[in-house]
Parts: C-alpha cells; structure tokens; sequence
C-alpha cells in the first residue's frame, strides 16, 4: 500500500457525497415528523404542551449524545500521534451511522403508513446504534482508512438494526455493546496485520494523550446511568436503571483500581485500566439495570465486572493477538465484550428470579443470537474492508495522524524527539 | 504600543469595577424576580410546582451556557500561544455580556412597572446575545487587549438588543449568528494590522492546541440542537427544533470531511475545517429549524452549509484579507456569517411556502435590518475601539498569552524550541 | 519513607476490596428503593408517570455529578506532573466517598423501617458529601497516598454526616465547603512536610496543565447553579436559586479578574486566580441563594467574594504557609474556607431580615458547629492519616504521579527537560 493508496482527495468525497445524497433522498422518500414533533398531528389531541415526550427524554438524550462524541471521542484520543484521528473519525462515523441508523431502525421496526417517524425517541435509539459502530471501530483503531470505516459503518449499522428485529427489541443495552465488540473483533481478525510490530512505537500513550482520554473515561462513566435509563419505561423504571448504574459503577471503580495495582509488579496504577475497566460496570448492569436488581445486586455486578475487565487487558488481549490474531487496538473485548456478556447472563439470571423463567430464556437466546450475527456479519463485512480500494494504512504508518491529516512539519522531526507534538 | 501600554495593572481593574458597580447599581434600581422565580407571586397562583418553567427550559439552558463558556471558549484556542487568552477572555467578556444583555434586552424588550422581569428565559436571552459578542471577538482574537474587549462587550450587547427591539424578535436564531459576525468582521477591517505578518509564526496552531479547540467544537457541535430550540414554544416546537437540527449537523459533517479532503492538493483534512464548517449546518437551521423544514429540508440545508463553509475557509478568507483588509482569525464569515445568511434566506422561502408569503418578507426584511446595523455599528465600535488608550497588543506580539497573563519562563526558551510549551 | 513504602500492590487493593465488600455486605441489609425507583411502591399510588421526581432532579443531578468528576477532578490537574494522580486518585476517592454518604446520610438522616432509602435525592446529597471530602482532596493535593485518601474519605464522609445530622441540614450548601475546607486545613496542618521545598520544583502548573484545569474551572462555574438549586424545594425557589448563583458568579468573574491584574506588578492575571476566585461566587451564594436576596444582592456577594479569595490567594496563603504550618496545595482556604464563611454570614443576615432572627441565629450557630466539627474531626483524622503505614510519598517525591503510577520513561529523562511530559 502507498502513498497515493492512501491519498484521499477523490476516495473520501465521492464516498461522503454518494452516501449522504442517498440518505437525503430516503429521507425525502420515508421519513416524516412522529406525533410529538408534528405542528398538526401535535395539536390535534388535548394535552399540555408539556406532556410532549421531549421533555421527559431530551436531557437523557443529550447525555447519549456526549458519550457518543465525547465520550467515545476522547476516550480513543491515548494514542501519541493519532488524536485527530480518533476524535476526528469517531465524528465522522457517527455523524453517517445516526443517519442510516434512524432509516435501518425505522425500516425494520415499524414503518407507520409507509413511512418512518421521527422525533427523539428515534434520536436516542440512532445513537445506540451509532454506539455500536463506535465499538466496533476501537478494535481497528489506527489500522483503517476513513473511508473504510465509513463502509463498516453503513454494513454494521444494517446489521445491527436486523438483529433488532429478530430480537423483537427483547435485548436492549446489551446488544449494543456485544454486538460492537464481538462485530469488531471479527473485522479486527480479518484485517489481521502480521507486520504490525513495524509501527508499534506508536501504538502507546504519551502523558498529555492518557489525560485528554480521561476526558472520555469520565463523561462515559458519569453519564452511564442515562444511557442505560435513556429509552426504558418513563416513572420508577427509568429512575430505577439510573440508580443501578450509578452504585454498578462506584463498585466497578473501586475493584478496577484494586485490581490494576495487585497485577502490576511495582504496584502502580495503569492508565489503560482505569481508563476502560473502570466503565465495565455500566456495560454489565446494561441489561439487568431496569429490573429490580437492587443496589446491592448491581454493586455485585459492577464489582465482578471491573475484576474481569482488568484480567482480561492484563492477561486475555496478549492471548487474543499471540493465539487468535485478533489486534484489539482498544481492547473492547474486556470493556464491551464480556461485560456485555456478563450483563446478558445477569439479565437472564434476573429476570428467572423475579418472574417466570421464561423471561429468563429469552434473554440467553437473545445472547446468543446477538453473538452468532456479530460474529457472522462481522466476517462477512472484514472481508468486504480489506478489498484493497479504500486507501489503508500500511503496516508502518499504522496509528499516525498524518496519514490523512494536515499535520504540522516539526510533528515529523525524528532527530529531535523533544519536537514531537509539538511545533 | 509599547510595554507599559498593554500593561493591566491600573486599565482592567479599573474597567471591570466601574462596570460591574454600574452593573450592580442598576439591577438594584431595575430588576426584580418574575413570577416563576418569585416567592410571593409564584405561590399566589394556583398552580402545581411541577408547572414551573423552570422544568421545561433550565436543560436548555445549561446546554446553551456550555456552549458560551466551553464551547466558544475551547474553540478559539486553536492557536499554539494564545489558549490562556482564548479561554480567559472568553470568560471574563462573557460574564460581563450575559448581565448587560439581561439589562438591555430587558429594557428594550418590555418593562413591568417600570421594573426588568429575570428568570429563566432571560438568562437564556442574555447567553444568546453574549454568543453574539463571542462570535465577534473570533473575528478579532488575538488582536485585542482585555480592556478593548470589554468595550466592545458594552457596545455590541446594547446595538444587538435595540436590533432585535426593531426586529420585534423576528429574526431569531439568525440574528445572533448574523449581527454577530458581520459586526465582528466590520471591527476587524478597522482594526486593520498592515504589519500583522511581524506575528504570524504564531497565527497557527499546535497538534495539541487543535486537540483542545476539537472539545469546543464538539459541545458546540452536540448542544446546537438544544441552542436552537431553546426559546421556541414549548411542545411540538421545541421538539421539532431540536429534531431539525440535529440532521442538519450530522449531513454537514459529512460534506464538511468530503470538502475538506476534495479541496487539499494532497486529499488531507484540514483541521480548521473539522472544527468549523461542521457546525455551519446548525447556523444554517437556526431560522427555519422550528417552521416544518422536515428531517429532509434540513439535511438539505445542512449538506450546503458544509461546502459552502469550507469553500469560504479556502478561497474567501484570503481574498478578505487581501482586497477587503479583513483578517478575519478564526474565520467567522464561514461558520457564522454566509451560514447565517443563508439561515435566514431558508427561513424566509419555508415560511413563504408553509405559510402566507407575509412572513417570508418579514424574514428578508430582518435580515437587511440585521446587516445594516451589524456594518453600521461595527464601523462606529471599530472606531471606539480603535483610540490607543486600551493597551492593544503591538503587532510582533499579537495572538501571544504573555503579554496579558503570567506564563512560566521556559515557554519562550526560543533557542530550544522544544521547550516552547514546557516547564 | 521508602519507594517499597510507596508500593501500592498490596496495601491499595486490600484496602479497596475490604471498603467495597463491607460496602456491599451493609447495602445489602440496609438500603432499599424508595417510593420513586421501587415497582410497587410507584405504581400502588395513582399518579402520573410524569409526576416521578426523577424528571425534576436528574438533570440537576447529572449537573452536579459532572462537577464531581470532570469539575473537581481537571481543576486540580494544574500541576505539571500529577495530572494522573488529580483525575485519578479523585475518581477513586468520589466513587468511595458517594457510596459510604449514601449509608452514612441514610443512617443519620432517618431510615425508614430499619431500612435506607435511595432514589435521585440521595444521589444528589451523596454527591454533595463527596464534593465535601474532594475540597479537603485539595488541600493535601500532591502529598498523600490512595490508601491514605481512603482512609480520609471514610472518616470525613462519616463526620460530615453527624454534622448535617447535627444541624438538622439547616446548613445546606455552606457545610460541604466550610467543612470540606477547614477539615482539609487541619489535615494539612498535622500533616505538615518542613521539607517540601524538596519537591518545590514540581508544585507549580505548566502551559497545557493550566489549560486542563480550566476545563475543570469552566464546568464548576456553568453547573454551580445547579450545585445550589439541585436539592431546594421545587417550583420557585429551586429556579431562584439558579437564578441567583448565576449572578453571583458572574459578579465574581468580573471583580476576579480586575483584582488579579490590580495586584500584579506587571498587570499581568495569574491563572491561579481566574481558575479559583471566579467560582467564589457560587460558594458565597450558597446558603442565601435560596432567600429572597435578589439578583442585585446576589451581585454584591459575589463581587465581594471574587475580592476577598483572590486577596486570599495573594497574601493570605503565604502566610498560613510559614506562619501557621498548612500547606494548602489548591487554596483550598481561599476557594472554599472564606467564601464559605462569608455565605454562611450572608445566610444568616439575610434570614435575620426577611423573616425572624431567630432563622439568622440558626445560621449562625450552624456555621459554629460546622466549624468546630471540621476542625476537631480534621485533627483526629489527620492524626490517623499520619501512621506510616499508608505509603505516602517522600518529600522528594510529592506532586509526581510516577509514584504511584506507570509513566512512560522519557517523562523521567531529566538530563533533557525538553522530554518531560513527552514520548
């Protein structure tokens, strides 16, 4: 792969207009306000204004809406030379992904009359699904084209709002989160790198780049609990996830710290896991958050799930690269990945509990629905990526900003270290 | 200019307290609760708590307050010395403008009894107007001394209130964007700097600078949904607002990253682009957002608001700056300016179509009234501003934070360039 | 003290997996949901789903929690090398600190039944308590250990809880930053180091560090609002509330950053200043925000706050430095400790007149208690934290987060200065 491989001029513009003309025409074709945000069909019925729906999800909304941007965003942003590019990407895909995802979701679960409606309900569960894409992408970070991720995107935001469908919408959070992970670990298997050691020196952190990451570690975990609680039913339930998240989270933390320190020689905290187990407890309380889980029950839950997250970056992402040739550049496995899995079990367990065991059962084969089309497509669309046509980066310009981005000169100059990041 | 003229010591505390006890003085005289927030007259209805308006616009508010002092303030300390300035300026005009607007607009904008009404909608009003004076001071930063800022805080705030009295609130969200830009680009021309080349080495930014103004774009870019629909009826209209909104941004990122690649020699994206022409499609949406624009019409909007700002960043900013003098630093004819006008031109054929061709005329009328007094009163401030006596910076030491705040001595370690930025 | 001393792989995870298992053990027999989150409570009543006070307190909540991490957590990453250990060592000790006050405030503040209840309130005052134990973080920044700020944060949030019992929570907001900032004074004070000049070169902010921190400043000043509204009856007074921090603070800003130049001998505005005394507003609005004290008064406390803090930082520090012994890394005493006490005095003159003095006289012996409380439990528990057995850091090595946590090794190449803080 060359330099005129990856040279962008023509690949990332037709791409961005031919997909944007196309969801302005599908626009044009299917979509139109829902009740709530339509000046006719609104004031049609008797009821206040404030009974409107905005009121009672938008600030949830808005909170998904930062953990998608900024959360996400700057939580990818520990790489030394490629900030502009986890921040810059992440706005890109998601920015397509809301989109697609707001026809896919509405296509598959309910058309009205022929048409999609729209209003914030359908913002939030865009986002979700824009959520999952964002995952997906942490596995391929730093060895993927813009417009390779752009692809990804479009296939998996379809995928996923299929096995929305199949799902009968019974999985939830949990699906976003398995199925980003285990999609994007399957495209990281297919683009496996042999010769990635060639730019390995840049696939770490510098201090400045572990702090603005941070940044996305704390808006994730702070607003966890609105995620969670952003689509569930409006009274106690909603309230309800949002407190189980919270105490998840504040146990997730305290095990996450315990943990990096007692697997480190020297005793000393490891930025990659706080930054990332530490979040493992909102994953896992995904799924049984709105249950009657009690705060005991969710305090167990993010406790083990910070336990996990940690074991697995320390000692399964090694196992998975050396044994599988899955380069896990964020290591979603142990942030999404198996808390997802986790939370899918306690969500079944729970739900067998406190009412029929039913419940239970559909909660273990969404589980492993979610799991074989995340798997499956994630193959399916691997191979669709590694087509040689999207610019990739070549094995040693892996993990570098200035492949596709204007950066300035002294960023490159090799001989004086000390001029690196700066100008 | 000399030393001792950019020198603070006697010059900003003096301007800051005159100010502010004026400030205090006046709201003594003036201003007094309104009935939402007033003890005796809130609980002298009949009316459950619930219905306070404080529920339904206060989220809305904290969104638009991120904005002003994150959002504004993050995007403009792209440049590499100047991110003290930037963010520090930002602040301190901001809390200036946000209690003279609350004044001005009050007094213009209808008085009870001869007594200003404050409550949750006038903060939203003042941040507004303070957007407005923020989106000015883009046009001048790294020109202006702290003292001249202020000035232009008092002017700007007072013209931008007696427009929207003459507009009777017509104009909107356009007027904010509009008045703001082309009055900050009317300032800019007579603070004209010949001999601004002496500082250009540090008109630009670092890697990390870019990576600090990318949080100002992003709060910007997730909460333009929120600053649209803040002031709308409440109900369908706010809702509708937000939903408009939010397609508009996401369809303008993509044609923001395909412009930026299209229009580089080497297919590179330019982050100047990223942080900016990817809101233009929330000014762009900020008239018609709550008319029945649809999901598709703003996505419209959005996409051509993107390529016209990048084509703006590319080809018009040098031709202002060479054949108009305007140096325009951070660019605010292509985020604020054309994407304002042609908000207001979308909004005056929405409302020709949807409504009588009444209002469509209203909204034309506005703007030419918004621009009249945005140029005529830039002209006058400019000239105000102009007079030596508020310590502007000389030419050689414009867009640098040393001259007005206290920065650690290795930063300008010049002959070891690797320090610049450094302990 | 040795670097074995400091090794934290046994003592860290012991001492958070005993707090997190006791922490789950008594949540497990003692809390319970209250009405809002509990299924059946909620749904045995008749009312709205609409009427859950989850939609009147979250978005406060979430306000509030943004300042707990990002707000608290960024202000103190000022410093050149211990931007790890302020983020860091302040989610640990917050995620802590919320779980044991929602026991402790539960306990002291009424169960119901032999059981705690837990909904959106007790997240919030949870949340205000740790804001408590985070500014006595401050004043000790740079000097402790994990393990030893855990052992703080259990007896403080413990303290702090007899205390609001105490008072009856007649002191609402004034006691988390009077308490907060005497009891961290007096930890400081047994703590006290004669040798820091040792590790003197690394207690001061670099360029970017002081960039971070306004992050942390910015988001304290936009949400305090919140902060002094969130938990206030709903309806007018939680709106006024608002209403009059917002005022308050923007009074602050002004007199903050006239008062910083004015006693600079070169008028220069020290970061310090701005990133500390502009928020003293919202501290000395906090016990009269609530009252009738108009936006007029609001401005005035405010501006007198911005005064007395940033005189604080300016010759008060020093002298509690060399004259009394307390080493306050953060200001701590000029943030929180005086504006506390001159909101405590605003508080209670202000009950004196709109209503009995008898309402004053409270305020007042309120402010006593907190004081007597904060400096008596300060004491003891300094005296604790002393044993050394908790690993804290050689005078050589405060203010260093290579202490206690992986650094990349170029950060340490101290014959070329120019490396620190890069790869």
């Amino acid at each position: 792969m060359t330099d005129t491989n990856t040279n962008m001029r023509l690949k990332l513009p037709i791409t961005c207009f031919i997909l944007e003309i196309i969801l302005i025409i599908l626009f044009g074709v299917l979509v139109e306000y829902d009740k709530e945000t339509d000046a006719r069909k609104w004031h049609h019925s008797n009821h206040s204004e404030y009974d409107n729906d905005f009121y009672y999800r938008y600030p949830s909304f808005q909170d998904v809406h930062v953990m998608i941007f900024i959360g996400f965003g700057f939580l990818m942003t520990f790489l030394q030379r490629y900030g502009f590019s986890s921040v810059g990407f992440n706005f890109l895909i998601a920015a397509l992904a809301l989109q697609w995802a707001t026809l896919m979701q509405g296509f598959f679960h309910g058309m009205h009359g022929g048409k999609i409606h729209v209003g914030v309900e359908s913002m939030i569960n865009a986002d979700f699904c824009t959520g999952s894409v964002l995952i997906s992408f942490g596995a391929v970070l730093g060895k993927t084209s813009p417009v390779q991720l752009l692809v990804m995107a479009v296939f998996e935001v379809t995928l996923f709002a299929v096995n929305e469908f199949i799902l009968l919408n019974a999985g939830g959070s949990m699906t976003i989160h398995t199925f980003g992970a285990y999609f994007g670990l399957m495209v990281a298997r297919v683009l496996y790198r042999p010769n990635l050691h060639k730019s390995k020196h840049k696939n770490s952190s510098v201090y400045h780049s572990d702090m603005f990451a941070m940044i996305g570690t704390l808006y994730l975990w702070m607003f966890w609990p609105s995620f969670n609680s952003a689509i569930t039913a409006h009274g106690d339930d909603q309230h309800r996830t949002a407190l189980n998240t919270y105490y998840s989270l504040a146990a997730c933390t305290l095990s996450t710290y315990a943990m990096s320190a007692l697997t480190a020689h020297d005793g000393k905290l490891d930025m990659v896991h706080i930054q990332n187990a530490a979040l493992a407890g909102g994953v896992a309380a995904g799924t049984a958050g709105e249950m009657m889980l009690t705060p005991f029950g969710s305090m167990i839950v993010g406790f083990l799930a910070g336990i996990i997250s940690v074991l697995g970056y320390k000692y399964l992402s090694p196992i998975l690269e050396s044994k599988l040739k899955i380069q896990d550049t964020c290591g979603v496995h142990n942030l999404h990945g198996m808390p997802g899995v986790m939370g899918a079990i306690v969500g079944a367990v729970t739900a067998s509990l406190k009412s029929a065991s039913y419940q239970g059962g559909i909660q273990a084969i969404s589980l492993a629905v979610t799991l074989g089309m995340a798997l499956g497509g994630g193959l399916l669309v691997g191979f669709i990526m590694k087509l040689p046509i999207y610019g990739a980066p070549s094995d040693a310009s892996c993990f570098e900003d200035s492949i596709y981005w204007e950066v300035i000169s002294a960023y490159y100059d090799e001989g004086q270290s000390s001029l690196v990041l700066l100008s």
